[in-house]
């Protein structure tokens, strides 16, 4: 189907339908002939339940891998995970310029020296409210605030008019580090006419506003002063602002501030390298920090969603090498619980509770902020930009439609629900899905990138379900079986393993000297017979794999 | 150890230190000697992340099998899942007489009749404020309210004192079915002097009053009332007053009801079977309900938790038989998210809201109140009862503390918090623990209770994360390796299979031939191979086992 002329599309791979591993595309030109820019390439992480022994989930990119050649590169928005995690594992395929601010730049040069890729990857740094022009986008960057330093939407110009990519934001009137929300660029692009905002849904069910980190700042300083023995706060380490504010706040009541977690040091590294957190004491380390009287001493500290490995849940169990925390301590929550969390963290707190530990929440206490736009904020927003086509993403279909009804309301014309893999046709012509992109998930497992995940997830999933039977039979020369059925059982009850093999071995004698030498016959009347029995037994089928060997 | 003359124990086998599974035991006597009761006998439920293919827990009660002959009976408080579900799996070792109150004894009986159990087990109906002797214990049924029907405190009197147990409770001034709770009994229990309070934690971190099922039931009926096409309700189906406020609010604005899930069918058996929902018309076939206009019709729905096979998540998926909803209908969650459920919930919540189904949930508006107890209703309770002892249970640590801390802020002069196993002596002398007692979980796998239930969830863990290479070798009569290693592999990446092979190839190669002789070092040594070739390809080593077959 070819069209006359240009066209100007989106392309979410990632991030739409979903929170989190964010990977859009933008293209421009005659179909089939479209120039492409990626914004952002995110992760999301993997879930015991649903993605057993997966570290990291990524976007599949293999439409753009495809048309490589026809890439011009890559901007970030900013240097949350679900927005930059990914670029180390495909950029070996995609192989094109890389364009960022410098906090960001920081955190990912990090990345990419770890995956031995910087020599290769060319980063370009941009200044904020910096622009670029790829073919035949103008980008231009637009200083918003969220919970990061240095978070920018991105407007993206084409002769057929221009997006607003908002990347994640807020409206934050004291964000503490960089500017506040560039209001008057919004506007001022707003004035000059914009197409479409492509637009943050996290916290679209939320009225009002997410509230400031000066505020935040004010509270906690507050709180931190009312503690008498040892404090550890817990917080996303990319949020600047917010580390700062603890260790202002350890400063103001007389502590110092000791580092507890490696991304904890990445970030603060990665401020100082781009001129942040200037105005505050040097931490101290963590091993002398436990020489300090206990109202002298405040740890910040990784591990706010309970993760097992980070350091708060080492120092609930009490095997932190370093830090100990006792009878009369308190940890600070200044976060807030990820959906899926909640009992990682409650498990967390209640360790913390056994030692009699306090643990003082944003349950109890204005202790933190979201880096998300409630619904005042969007209303806001579409009242400065009055886009002419709302597309809602960075959300579950909840926020998408809320989002949405949200747009419809403020008179914006088009609204259009895409999923990860629609190419959304935004002009000419009247806004609309066009066409279906392949999309969908890569597994992170161990070192490498699964090739057939689906498949090795299923399989896992099962093993988890019922366990696991391996049956090895050994056929002679003479059509004879040379030994006993041999059962290698995983995750299957100890107390039925006897009935298993004599069922195995009763099939087995079963069969005819001619179905014996047919192997996926033979096999397979053994699997069956192996299943059956676990289904008498024990109410459950394992997964079962039956070998015939044939000596 | 041995003391002169009797003494009064608590002793919890599930239920304390976590939300369900509650099993309480109260002995009496010399030590050594003394008698028993139970009080409750629940389950909690497995999950995929921590228990994976486990379907319910069950306290282990082995320490009281042991001591069977002085068992005198058990006593249910009410027919929540967590109080009754595991009496059916754990009677035939206990063999013990059970009283409940009516509509317990009804939910109890269906259970023990699936079971076949029912002509065994002597099951004695109390009346609500029924009292009852067993041994040295006076037994009263004090009226309470929760979310269900039919809710107990029990006064356990001895020669020693008074034990109030107040199961699960809340303070509901207008509960719809059933009477208040009996403020003047437990004000009299007070005033003859309460040795100790075993009490419901659940609520103690939330400040201010559950609320009353009476104003859910104005607030829903007109939220009802505002929508135009097609409503479903889903709900805990076990709280019959919650159900008997939707059945009534369908016939206020002209709907029948249907309902859906089993255990909606069951509830309201059991409720009508002891004399409740007379008031309300007969719901009517989920299959009729097709017919009617869809301002007609409210289905009354499990599967309020997300559950997968629960109808409104069939619902959701659109492959209920019986049921549809499309855009423009509404769903209305008259539920809590219980932690850990959360993002099973949304997920089909946005499955609704990608049908255009509108959702409801206690987020926006007035649609539940919790059962239990918050920080002003536990006061209260103090206020009446006044007991020497607070020990706060059913609830995880923080609860608990929090709890305690309540108690000791309303002049408690002790508090106790025990574990699972520890067995608290309430009297003579100051309460404190005295013994530990085996406790721990009993998986439910299937049709069996697992013997070594740790252990095959720890290899099914280790399954669903690194999943299985079983291999076996055959060693002929020379020595000689009859055929390749045969791999079986499930939840590997397939991509290293051929490499894994050769991997144990070459270490069985390697052996000499006495090394092939000797069974567990052989299999060792391959084993071990392939798990770091796998390591060195993959970056993880999954579950192996190496099995070598001598002919």
């Amino acid at each position: 189907m070819s069209e006359a002329g240009p066209d100007f599309v989106f392309l979410p791979l990632g991030g739409s339908g979903e929170i989190g591993m964010n990977l859009t595309l933008y293209g421009y030109g005659e179909p089939g002939k479209r120039q492409w820019i990626i914004l952002d390439c995110g992760v999301t992480f993997g879930r015991e339940d649903d993605t057993p022994g997966i570290d990291l989930v990524l976007p599949d990119p293999q439409f753009i891998v495809a048309r490589r050649k026809n890439l011009l590169g890559m901007v970030l928005t900013h240097g949350h995970e679900d927005h930059i995690g990914a670029v180390a594992h495909l950029w070996p395929e995609l192989r094109c310029p890389i364009w960022t601010t410098p906090f960001t730049g920081a955190l990912l040069r990090s990345k990419l020296e770890e995956a031995d890729l910087l020599d290769d990857v060319t980063l370009n740094i941009l200044p904020l409210g910096g622009t670029l022009s790829l073919g035949p986008f103008d980008l231009e960057l637009i200083t918003i605030t969220h919970s990061i330093p240095e978070p920018n939407a991105v407007a993206v110009k084409t002769p057929l008019g221009t997006v607003l990519h908002t990347g994640d934001w807020k409206i934050d009137p004291d964000p503490l580090i960089g500017e506040a929300t560039d209001e008057a660029a919004l506007r001022a692009l707003g004035d000059e006419g914009v197409l479409a905002i492509v637009c943050d849904s996290t916290n679209a069910l939320v009225p009002g506003h997410s509230g400031s980190e000066g505020a935040v700042r004010e509270s906690l300083t507050e709180l931190i002063g009312t503690l008498k023995n040892r404090v550890a706060v817990t917080s996303f380490a990319s949020n600047v602002a917010r580390l700062e504010t603890v260790m202002l706040a350890a400063k103001a009541h007389g502590r110092e501030v000791a580092l507890v977690g490696r991304s904890m040091f990445k970030i603060v590294a990665a401020a100082r390298e781009t001129g942040m957190l200037r105005g505050v004491p040097e931490p101290i380390a963590a091993a002398d920090a436990r020489f300090l009287p206990r109202d002298k001493v405040l740890y910040l500290c990784t591990g706010s969603q309970g993760e097992g490995a980070a350091a708060l849940s080492r120092i609930a169990q009490g095997d932190h090498p370093e830090v100990t925390l006792e009878a009369g301590d308190a940890v600070i929550y200044s976060s807030r619980v990820i959906p899926g969390n909640d009992r990682a963290i409650f498990a967390v707190q209640n360790a913390l509770a056994e030692k009699g530990v306090e643990v003082l929440t944003e349950r109890d206490h204005f202790v933190h902020v979201s880096g998300h736009p409630c619904r005042d904020e969007l209303s806001k927003m579409y009242q400065w930009v009055r886009p002419q086509i709302a597309i809602p993403v960075h959300g579950e279909t909840r926020h998408l439609q809320s989002h949405a009804q949200l747009a419809r309301d403020m008179q914006v014309k088009e609204t259009v629900i895409a999923r990860n893999g629609d190419m959304v046709r935004l002009a000419p012509g009247r806004a609309r899905i066009i066409d279906e992109a392949p999309a969908g998930r890569l597994y992170v497992d161990g070192d490498l990138v699964l090739e057939d995940g689906e498949a090795v997830l299923r399989a896992r999933r099962g093993l988890a379900f019922g366990g696991v039977v391996a049956a090895t039979l050994v056929l002679d020369k003479r059509g004879r079986w040379a030994v006993d059925p041999v059962l290698q059982c995983e995750g299957v009850p100890a107390e039925i393993m006897e009935d298993l093999i004599d069922a195995a071995a009763e099939a087995a004698e079963n069969l005819t000297q001619r179905q014996r030498e047919d192997e996926a016959g033979a096999s397979e009347a053994v699997r069956r017979a192996i299943r059956r029995a676990a289904k008498d037994l024990w109410g459950k089928r394992p997964v079962t794999r039956v070998q015939i060997v044939y000596i």
